[in-house]
């Protein structure tokens, strides 16, 4: 893991653990916490055309949502002891032997 | 950024710009995925008491999920011109401030 | 349709067309509405372990999101001209013909 | 409560208990379940622009999922003891009284 994201891990382990919410934070809660930060982040973009949109402010609101999801996955990645970085470049290595399925189904639409 | 996490981000726009997938890639679009991503880590502990009733197989299931949620987050922080890990150490940052008010929230229940 | 369907939909849609909000109520929009009540109804039940941590005020609150989600249900069922009762009665028809395929996989977990 | 809707809850709750699914039919697991079938409303909407990129099978589809969502509705609402229609006609009438703040905010917009 790079020692970047070691560190933000180990910060976010720490502000866990001076609160004592360790308890709280099994994979089952901490998932459906991963899927309300997601809405928050959805929710700036409702009754919204497209990106053209989103106002400064907006965007300032969207980085701290995306940083809310960020949170709760590395929170799940540090339990079920993963680097963030490895499983995405693994599920990516999996997408591009995927990747000429998925490019069909596009041309048929 | 870290150098790791800057090479994830590179294969990651590399794999989309290969297929032309940039015009599909607005925040917009990119929000609802991440949605949807996290959803389908919410899936793995549909009808489960708790993170005993999580097999192996659910487990490497969890992990390719979170890869999902994790590679849109990193698309719209890419298009939002942000690390990552400095957006996650921000709203840490901003929840140490916040912290009391929500020790006093629990402290009540 | 039931009377008291068309009755609580029609007002729906009064409540809609007089503020005129028409235009925003698009499928796809109303999709995002969707999700983002649904995420409302989770977030009563984050860090609960089960339902007796549901307090009368959680019920409460509980009643009036999952309004929201019926809300958007039914907003999304007038624009495609469907009855409400009559799709879930369809999907339960077809339930019940899949229902043993169901039973096998819960067999084997 | 409407005859329809009654009916169309007794069918739902035979299904459940045929099966015997109760005991996985907690508020807790529901709301999750709900969550989940809100999900699949919006996958529909994944890349898509606007409502005149979806297909007749996509609307078919979207009535099925739609379904789910209500199903789920209706099992809360049956285990809260709240009649569907009911509760949405008191969040319309709480709306109602609200709508003046909201049209404040979208006039600024």
């Amino acid at each position: 893991m790079s020692t970047e994201t070691e560190k933000v891990i180990a910060d976010l382990i720490a502000f866990r653990d001076q609160r004592q919410w360790q308890d709280f934070h099994t994979l089952t809660n901490l998932s459906r916490a991963l899927g309300l930060e997601a809405s928050e982040v959805e929710k700036i973009f409702l009754w919204k055309e497209n990106d053209q949109a989103l106002t400064q402010q907006d965007k300032t609101e969207l980085k701290f949502e995306l940083a809310d999801v960020l949170t709760y996955a590395y929170y799940m990645c540090e339990k079920l002891k993963v680097d963030p970085n490895e499983i995405v470049e693994a599920k990516l290595a999996q997408n591009k032997k995927r990747h000429w399925q998925f490019e069909q189904k596009r041309g048929t639409k």
